[in-house]
């Protein structure tokens, strides 16, 4: 194992997640997976060999266990990618406001305690990627969905932020907007017509790792993805 | 007093919070304003017989008391303004994380719970307007400024759902990006060359009293202001 | 005459222009109208003591003879206002391309002819404002709509590289999107539930005259303006 | 050659257009290469086996000529990417309306007729990629660029508006921000520090490839890339 590339997925769950660790770990990496709840992750670590573990993300000591860890573990991790959320729906006079901070917390704060592990390392290494799951909740406010454009914006912003201050130090950050539901194994059967309406999330998982691959004299901070029959 | 209409400043200074206070009153309102530290609201009180708060933006039962102390002595504010933040410069390795959450919690979750409160009060009331005051880390994130772009980027975020969301109930909601430094009587002293590089916060305050004024049939839910040597 | 400042409103027609000219010889201007067709235009003569004069904004001679009439019968604009555009609906492939071309030089390249003249004038006085009327067309490409797209985008370009080049020199640079459509003398009668659908043209005129009147230390290069109840 | 896939590019050089067609073809693609000046693509047809022809972008019968000979020659193309432009700077005052005029129509009219024939095709066929060269002129407006502003917004509007219209009909449309001077034979020599202000131009052809290769799930209409170094 320790001639492996390592790669950190952040907010595992078994759809885009379970993508991006068979994407990754088909390309020769180790993987490790984090995730409030780890019991859905055990086929990964049957099917990979991935190794699992418990985090909070908007935990700071919850964070920093979950990259000590890894580096005891498996060693630095080269790719870190944070895919958690917590989404609420509701007008903007009904939804309760420990429920909003908590997502807030959740889906913002907890992708700076990530991203700023990850950066520590990576800082040390001199090199390293780093991806932030956004949705087009994070470039466009919905109505009766205040809880998560605060959420998603927030997360964009600091992507953007964390771009801007660390490519010049040879590190990769990446916003990837997935703009649409994206299918799972949860997701009612996956046929006929309907099938269009969803992104797959090995396709998503594809455009993941070229940005991971691009050369740094040309590297993207940002991309969206959506269905072709989408209306965006 | 009762017949005067009521304007309530959230996160008063001595500078925008001021120029806003004079503009809203000499157009003949009452004008409530509300602070963390009220110390420095004096003079305001004596100028414009404002009504002074204590508040603290990321607290919910601070905020839900404030709206209902100014229903209490004043009534329905008709506008609302939302201009409190907290900012924190440097690298994203090194930013303390009790601190970024402090300030994302005070600059983007204060934000929520204020348009909230005023928002539960204008849908009853049937109209009202409620703005944010943004500022242009709002919408770009620079370098060493994380802290500050999640804050913004949320609170732009909020404007934005809340603006889709509110406008067809008649409340005018509307996010104004101040896009450099506002003087104040804080500032070093304003002559000569440097003059032109500030805000001047009686300006800004112009534009928020139009926005307040504009018809419904042509809103704006978000105006950028700065100086005209700004580089943007 | 010799003593009101100057506005120059192109491309004007009986609805937004109309409101234009209302507002700006309210606050005391002298109004210069310019068209490709002037007979509309009559009525404002007579209400406002209006000049009106021919004018085709994709010709350059065009454009510099309006500008050199207008100095001679009244002398430098102060404000000069584009409004002129011209819209092709239709799939990408059925379009007929010297219509495409035509709109887009009427949109986007009348928008450049007409600012340069302005900006020519308004270097050599030392101040003034430039406005062009844009559309969400302007900030969207939708479907269908690739001319309009290419001639407003296009137009926005011009008006933001001019708002940076020209605002440290005291020229006031300004883009409206007007994101819905323009209740007009010809709009089909204009009561009942069907207003709300409309932007006002006299409530988005307000709207170009508090540009006109920002203070340069708190500038705004562009505004969006639609109705309360539009879906944006 | 009759069992090869198409691809086209248009306005092609020796910098980016080269190290495209050496991309696609290296995938197994037949490519066609068009130029005002088809003298520099000599090598590139001894290389690749490429087909040239001459086209004049602004101009619609060159254009509807070029895309009879590429069909009659070689078949329908599968991906069409359109990579000419022209650029003038200066201030706005001083920059010559003839040679504007010129500009727009190469660098955004053009892209309409290449993308309007490319359209054509892909409807009748049921597929294809057709992407558009944009710059981060086109995204931002700088002072002394309002020729380059017009044109390369205009041309980020055709493609947004032909992405919303077409993607639903299986034609995968994308916008390509290439943001920074892209090296070339012709850039003095490259080693050394200054290595790093440049993208080098087989590096962004891998990101237009992987953009082509985007499963209709999860399809990209836009992405921007630059150099780690660059300050954006």
């Amino acid at each position: 194992m320790a001639n492996k590339k390592i790669g950190l997925i952040v907010g595992a769950g078994t759809g885009l997640s379970a993508s991006l660790a068979r994407k990754f770990s088909g390309a020769g990496m180790q993987i490790a997976l984090a995730s409030r709840d780890t019991k859905k992750l055990s086929n990964l670590v049957d099917e990979l060999g991935a190794a699992v573990y418990s985090c909070e993300t908007s935990d700071p000591k919850s964070v920093r266990d979950l990259f000590s860890s890894v580096q005891l573990d498996l060693g630095d991790p080269e790719v870190v990618i944070f895919n958690a959320s917590k989404r609420i729906r509701g007008e903007i006079t009904e939804i309760d406001v420990e429920e909003v901070r908590d997502a807030i917390l959740t889906t913002c704060y907890g992708g700076f305690l990530v991203g700023q592990e990850a950066a520590k390392i990576m800082k040390r290494v001199g090199s390293g990627t780093i991806m932030f799951t956004g949705a087009s909740a994070g470039v466009k406010g919905f109505p009766k969905s205040a809880t998560f454009a605060m959420g998603k914006f927030g997360l964009r912003g600091l992507a953007q932020s964390m771009a801007r201050e660390l490519h010049p130090q040879n590190i990769h950050v990446a916003h990837v907007v997935v703009d649409g539901g994206i299918h799972s194994e949860g997701t009612n059967s996956f046929s006929g017509e309907g099938e269009d309406n969803w992104l797959l999330p090995d396709a998503i998982a594809d455009t993941y790792y070229h940005l991971h691959t691009q050369h740094r004299s040309a590297w993207t901070w940002e991309i969206e993805v959506r269905p072709w029959v989408e209306n965006f």
